[in-house]
């Protein structure tokens, strides 16, 4: 199926043009965005391209994701200018429905939880950068899943995608909204809850030897770290030592170091 | 010494208002930058502050840094706005010298280099933002100083001192420019020297026992690793494993890792 040419006015442009992505899309755009949304199982709902602006070698690319997109458009240089967030546009752009990871007491999407199972829960997280960073973190971590409570940042948010690296499309993200949902889902999965609390004796290693089951990583918020109501749950406390002047690590840094333990 | 009223024309004035902030100084803004900037030895300038924007509980810091700083003016609200990079300006603001970190074979600024010292190497950073990452992390981890090779960010970057969190004005901080004079520098005060490079094999984590001598851990760019220039030292190959799809993370994060492992 080949991209029907339309104009800026056509419907399947409008959610490029606002300014706040539909709830539970994504927008990608340019080259590498695209490559990782090919090599992703992601619902590509709406493509845009410009043949215009692409570069000869996107084509093939472009070919591949027209045959898999829901719909395929194409538009002018000057329409494309207009949905573009960037200076130099390349001519691609998609809008792309974030995977569901629908949680059971035994699974986190189509992934069983076991005893060597551990999640990152990330409390509070005001910046899409930062929340884009946790999601490239639990990738590359081999970590299950990033759990959300009390999000500030939006998802949707393109910063999110880029800072993620394109695993926003691939790694478990299961938004609990309030702290006690959370808890109580961990709880009764068998997990062990460990806040990151910052000063708190006891260190941040993963003990040696095999895992006693599975491990759930609590760290908070930019500015406020870790909410009351985690606190009041049942947990073991952990945390980085400060060795200078700083109190605290940037969420992201101080995720990696808690994951790589 | 009381602050002078003066103008926005007032040359003392000019560095505030100027887009580039002058070589080898830095602006801080706002109450907890002076925070920072009390509890530290650096050098202050340039004091402006703003009585009718300032929060009374601001009075007592104003007062205790108009004592110290070489110059202190006071400007009307229109004025500070000018200067000011916030929406809500808090009234205070400052130009700084950074401090210099002079090394020798054995130093770092004042600091004698042993067995235990430890180094991180930035080689062609890009982004304030992670350039004080970086320097927050150093501070954190308790690492002996950050050395700059390759450097794209300006240290004189505002993002650079707020992503250090102040830590700016009190961890060393050593632009090479070449890396082979930064390795010239670490071959001949005895450094093991370890490069970060994606998918080599032999781990990370530091060696337990004593440590046998002084080590230089060195991590790349954002973009391109580290450069060719660092491949050719000799060198103990590093690597993070990576366990998911990101083939690498982000820069400030590898560090964190790399340094609290």
């Amino acid at each position: 199926m080949a991209a029907v040419p339309v104009s800026a006015r056509d419907p399947r442009i409008s959610a490029f043009l606002s300014t706040r992505t539909p709830s539970g899309s994504v927008l990608a755009e340019g080259l590498w965005a695209h490559q990782c949304l090919l090599q992703s199982d992601a619902d590509l709902d709406v493509l845009v391209i410009c043949p215009d602006l692409m570069e000869p070698s996107a084509g093939r690319l472009a070919h591949d994701l027209t045959a898999r997109a829901r719909t395929a458009v194409e538009v002018s240089a000057k329409t494309f200018a207009r949905i573009s967030r960037r200076t130099k546009p390349s001519g691609l752009a998609s809008l792309v429905r974030l995977p569901r990871w629908p949680v059971s007491p035994g699974r986190i999407g189509d992934r069983p939880i076991d005893a060597a199972t551990r999640v990152l829960v990330a409390d509070g997280i005001e910046y899409a950068t930062n929340l884009g960073a946790l999601i490239r973190i639990v990738d590359a971590s081999g970590t299950g899943a990033l759990l959300l409570t009390n999000r500030q940042a939006r998802l949707e948010h393109p910063d999110v995608f880029t800072a993620s690296r394109g695993t926003l499309l691939t790694t478990p993200v299961v938004d609990f909204g309030e702290p006690s949902s959370a808890a109580d889902w961990l709880l009764r999965a068998g997990f062990t809850i460990r806040l990151a609390l910052p000063g708190a004796p006891g260190g941040f290693r993963t003990p040696a030897g095999d895992p006693s089951g599975p491990t759930a990583i609590v760290v908070g918020s930019e500015g406020r770290g870790v909410s009351p109501q985690w606190r009041s749950v049942p947990h073991e406390p952990i945390s980085i030592p400060m060795r200078g002047r700083a109190d605290s690590l940037n969420v992201a840094v101080a995720a990696g170091v808690l994951l790589f333990a």
